[in-house]
């Protein structure tokens, strides 16, 4: 079971977005953690606040979001409640899914030595918001791109398949990537009682990505959040067959560092390689 | 599963409540909901969002609450989410819990001829929440009537064992009185396919109430909510061995009426007597 709670102003600005994204935003926060926990999403529950002034219409578009998604990943929206406010729109969405018994992908079950294994492209989903916010880089993106990352921002995919995929093929240690690798990578290498070491030229990110921002792409596929992909510890010797038996549809995978004795974590160029500064880690609350 | 919110300034207002006491509360509600299934709690999740200014000390008493009204009750606090937001507190509580096959009790389950039974007392939180408002009656009630009152209002009892008793015993239909009897019987009828009549002189009530409210005294009975009772309908060969079998340190059951084939609720002075005129229905929100 798993809870996430989207708060405007803090999580979203809704002149940025619409009812029916953030409905099926909303529940792909929960989904996410069903995902990293390598877990089939079972039920939800979804608690909307929302002021007196809410049209009906902006509600019900939210609802027919939350059921799209809901629908997506064969996750039945059971209930519920509504509440007026005196402040801004709150979305509060509970999950609950079934693990096969020691399959559940766990958070801490890191050990030195492990490779770190992301799905699919990081960066999308902070180059995304500084799309949304106007705070665009040296020059524009193109409007696919453009589209892309803005949709990775308001509109992104739990990793649900990639998550039972990690679970199936014996992986124990996996998290949602969530506020971007270098806060993720420290809370697995945290829990793990060890420290992590990732390789900058080993990020799977948009070569559009250093087009448009520059230098500040690195910031953006480590420091920045919400794209939710997956970030797993494999042991090495288990990477090769977890690579060869990964199915194609899925989102692929890219062993991005590795769990180190030392604590903390430190940006290299490349395995072996030379240490590098750490880019700021961008704040994913537009609040804070 | 069952999901309740609570938002400062339309369910509570800070400065009648303490952080512990509203911690509690708002489990409780969830747990009166399952309650009202006949369910046995098996855990919570909560979400708080909270503005920045918050302080730690209060957010570690409301998470004491919360914590003592889930041990009281068996039903863990799993996780949760933390999130800021700006603008008022709000807790939303989801919780969990498991019923016999074919045992839970439905809202929709009544048919005419059923007699209405509530558990314990009716119209304390409200005659509470006057209380807090400051708006007292046309004498002020003694301190121990007045805690008590209050006591129902901020800290309400979930009748788990009452449910269970209800489930035990064989009957199928039940609800929570969370937003008065007349609201609450009118949801069971409805959802039957019937009618309601409710008998006044039948209400289990404080004789305080009529002492310091006068004639309002109906009205916070059945108008007024919040008392979390539970309000079951039972066919009346039953009722009979369900009061014989009722354990005796539960909330004590009081018939209080009956589905009847007209729909609608009406108001009697007893069974078989005259209609009387409905009380308003106090609205449980502060903020409309």
């Amino acid at each position: 079971v798993t809870q996430d709670a989207v708060v405007e102003g803090v999580d979203f600005r809704r002149e940025w977005t619409t009812p029916y994204l953030l409905g099926r935003r909303s529940l792909a926060l929960s989904l996410s953690d069903l995902a990293a926990m390598g877990a089939t999403p079972g039920f939800c529950v979804v608690t909307l606040c929302a002021p007196g002034d809410t049209s009906l219409a902006d509600v019900e578009a939210l609802h027919e979001g939350l059921q799209a998604m809901a629908a997506e990943h064969g996750c039945p929206v059971v209930g519920g409640d509504v509440s007026a406010i005196h402040g801004p729109i709150v979305l509060d969405v509970v999950a609950g899914g079934t693990v096969e018994s020691k399959r559940a992908l766990r958070r801490d079950a890191g050990r030195v030595g492990d490779l770190l294994v992301v799905t699919g492209v990081l960066g999308r989903a902070a180059a995304g918001l500084r799309l949304l916010r106007g705070d665009g880089g040296d020059r524009a993106p193109t409007a696919d791109v453009a589209g892309v990352w803005k949709g990775a921002q308001l509109d992104p995919v739990p990793r649900l398949a990639e998550g039972s995929a990690f679970a199936g093929a014996g992986v124990r240690c996996a998290g949602d990537v969530s506020d971007g690798l270098l806060v993720d990578a420290r809370r697995t290498a945290d829990a793990g009682g060890c420290g992590a070491e990732l390789w900058r030229d080993a990020l799977p990110v948009d070569v559009a990505l250093s087009d448009v921002f520059g230098d500040d792409w690195v910031g953006l596929a480590i420091g920045g959040g919400e794209d939710f992909e997956l970030l797993a510890a494999v042991a090495p010797d288990a990477v090769d067959a977890l690579r060869d038996g990964w199915p194609a549809d899925l989102a692929p995978l890219t062993v991005v560092g590795r769990l180190v004795e030392e604590s903390g974590v430190r940006l290299l160029d490349c395995a072996g390689g030379t240490e590098l500064a750490l880019p700021p880690v961008a704040s994913r609350h537009f609040g804070s």
